[in-house]
């Protein structure tokens, strides 16, 4: 896709695995880019400055979450989400549909959109298509996405339901958005069944969206069906265009994500698991609590250049979370995202040097030798 | 007092505020200086980075805290306290006295130390002046704290008890040190009583410590008592060493402080105040949970050039707190150490340029032109 706000540029290919650059109003994103969630305009426990340290370059916000609080129209007023939350870069907000069918309680689903009431303070809500979109320009992202269902994965009949639904929300959506700045991606639904998968990739990429999601992954569904549903999409889902695998970040399923041809991923893993003190690591996951790590003066991957693994030892981040101290979760997140970080410029770079096969072979032995 | 480690450099004196350099092992300390308060080896909610970004030199550390939680052989072994928390500037230790008598349960005193309960686990301790030095010596500060009493503030029978033990335990404590990086404070006591103060000067003044602190104040008294009892102290305790009023930290009572002579102050209100919602301004107090700043697109304090201030906006940081995000309290501690900071390093130009007259006439009018 190319307009006078968004090109993207796909510099190698090795495999399916591809590295390019998204140019978007607010900067330049190399892909495959992991995007942390700021759920509520903030990425839990970390500031814009510590977030820029750790090399993510595009954030989540959950149009959801900021529709009920602070409100669309606040944020709007005070200059948008880039202003408001202080992020400079690339921002990208969902739908709120999948927030809304796994936190709202009491919702009600009919073909125009949903009614639900807020987790927050039982108000009654409604989103359309419509709606979905009005939010988003206000809170003014630069990547928005398409009103969606995500059903639960192993439901044909409802998939399908479902996913005639999505596409015609997806047709509102584009047919209601305003903002040349944004661009509108459209979402593959489907669940675990590839003809279903198949008919929404082949539908969505015919209605000429600037990019595309699939979403309804990792939602319980096995890493097996993952991988295939991707595989599936992927095939028909256009080269030129950026594709973004919705809610999946962990080390593995970016890894696998990747060489399967996407380009964008977003998940609440490295933060959620810092706030309950697990650290990432290229080898599984450190239990900081864990009382052998009582006086362990390594940091909690040697190799690692974060702030968190510059400074500090795992003895004194487990005396962090004994002793209950905020910084724990700080200076865990600041580990966690820049992970993640690393392994997408990892691989970006193996893909522009044409080495992906090899990397990803080696990162698989690792995996199964673990196991 | 001089010696190869510490050095107090009295530079100006504008009636009785003074303006100086305590160099230490871990870097000199421009006084009048603040310092925030990292009870369990973290100023709470701050990394090293964020603080030193405040303009803070000198952090205090609990030693009861630590002595209980990780324990001082942890952090010991860590390489001490600079090493185990990154702040690579000078740390200043208290001696656990004020604590066990404020935070421990069914604490029983007798001449030789005292016993108490653990608030975390319930398991019994004894802290003894010898022990106390002994845990500071460990925990590695550069300027560590006598092991004292400190008596409500108007039990006069008390307090001639207490003052007399803390004469005592003041000598154990400079007998049982063996580190020559580590400066010993001598500390004063006497709750409201002149007569208490003067003598407990007098004696602690003759005991070739090379700094003295000013305990038992800001624990009840008024404002008038406490600025009583620092001008009868002061006026005792000799000039070239340095002076530390411990625990006061309110703006009002650093003015206060440094127009009565005091060189060093350290207190939680800071930290404190933000983790309730509560903004310092040179005009008082902010609590920025009132719904007055939801729409507010300033900053805490619009002069003010703190991280904080810099980015963000009351309406962002009201959004934060609500939505109960770990951000806002890192985000208003920020601002409300760097505030006070700032406080000082105004105070101590104006000390340097001979103008603490003016600046004191102009913030007091101020102060009172308010309430």
């Amino acid at each position: 896709m190319e307009n006078d706000f968004f090109h993207f540029e796909l510099l190698a290919q090795d495999g399916e695995a591809r590295a390019g650059i998204f140019h978007t109003p607010h900067g330049d994103i190399p892909t495959p880019v992991f995007a942390p969630v700021g759920t509520q305009a903030t990425v839990k426990a970390v500031t814009p400055a510590q977030l820029e340290e750790t090399g993510a370059t595009l954030v989540l916000a959950n149009t959801y979450h900021l529709y009920l609080r602070p409100g669309a129209d606040l944020v709007e007023e005070m200059g948008g989400l880039h202003q408001f939350m202080r992020w400079n870069g690339p921002i990208l907000t969902d739908s709120g549909g999948f927030q809304v069918f796994s936190l709202a309680e009491m919702r009600k689903i009919d073909e125009e959109g949903v009614t639900f009431k807020s987790h927050i303070d039982g108000s009654m809500h409604r989103l359309t298509p419509e709606k979905a979109i009005a939010v988003q320009e206000k809170l003014g992202a630069d990547i928005i996405m398409a009103f969606d269902e995500c059903a639960p994965p192993y439901d044909l009949a409802y998939n399908q339901q479902a996913m005639q639904r999505t596409h015609n929300w997806a047709v509102r959506c584009q047919q209601a958005r305003t903002r040349p700045d944004q661009a509108l991606f459209g979402i593959v639904q489907g669940g675990i069944f590839p003809d279903l998968r198949r008919q929404s990739a082949e539908w969505i990429a015919s209605q000429d969206f600037p990019g595309h999601a699939i979403g309804g992954l990792s939602v319980g569904e096995t890493k097996q069906e993952m991988h295939a549903m991707i595989e599936v999409v992927n095939a028909i889902l256009p080269r030129e265009k950026p594709r973004y695998l919705m809610g999946v970040g962990a080390p593995d399923d970016l890894v696998n994500g990747v060489a399967r041809g996407i380009d964008i991923f977003d998940c609440v893993l490295p933060t959620r698991l810092a706030r309950h003190q697990s650290a990432l690591t290229l080898n599984g996951r450190l239990n900081l609590m864990n009382a052998g790590f009582a006086r362990d003066p390594q940091p909690i991957e040697p190799t690692c250049t974060c702030y968190t693994c510059r400074h500090f030892s795992r003895a004194y981040l487990r005396h962090l979370i004994v002793a209950k101290e905020m910084l724990a979760a700080t200076l865990v997140s600041i580990h966690n995202i820049h992970m993640l970080e690393e392994l997408m410029r990892t691989m970006r770079q193996a893909i522009l040097e044409g080495r992906f096969h090899q990397f990803f072979e080696q990162f698989i032995t690792n995996q199964e030798r673990k196991s």
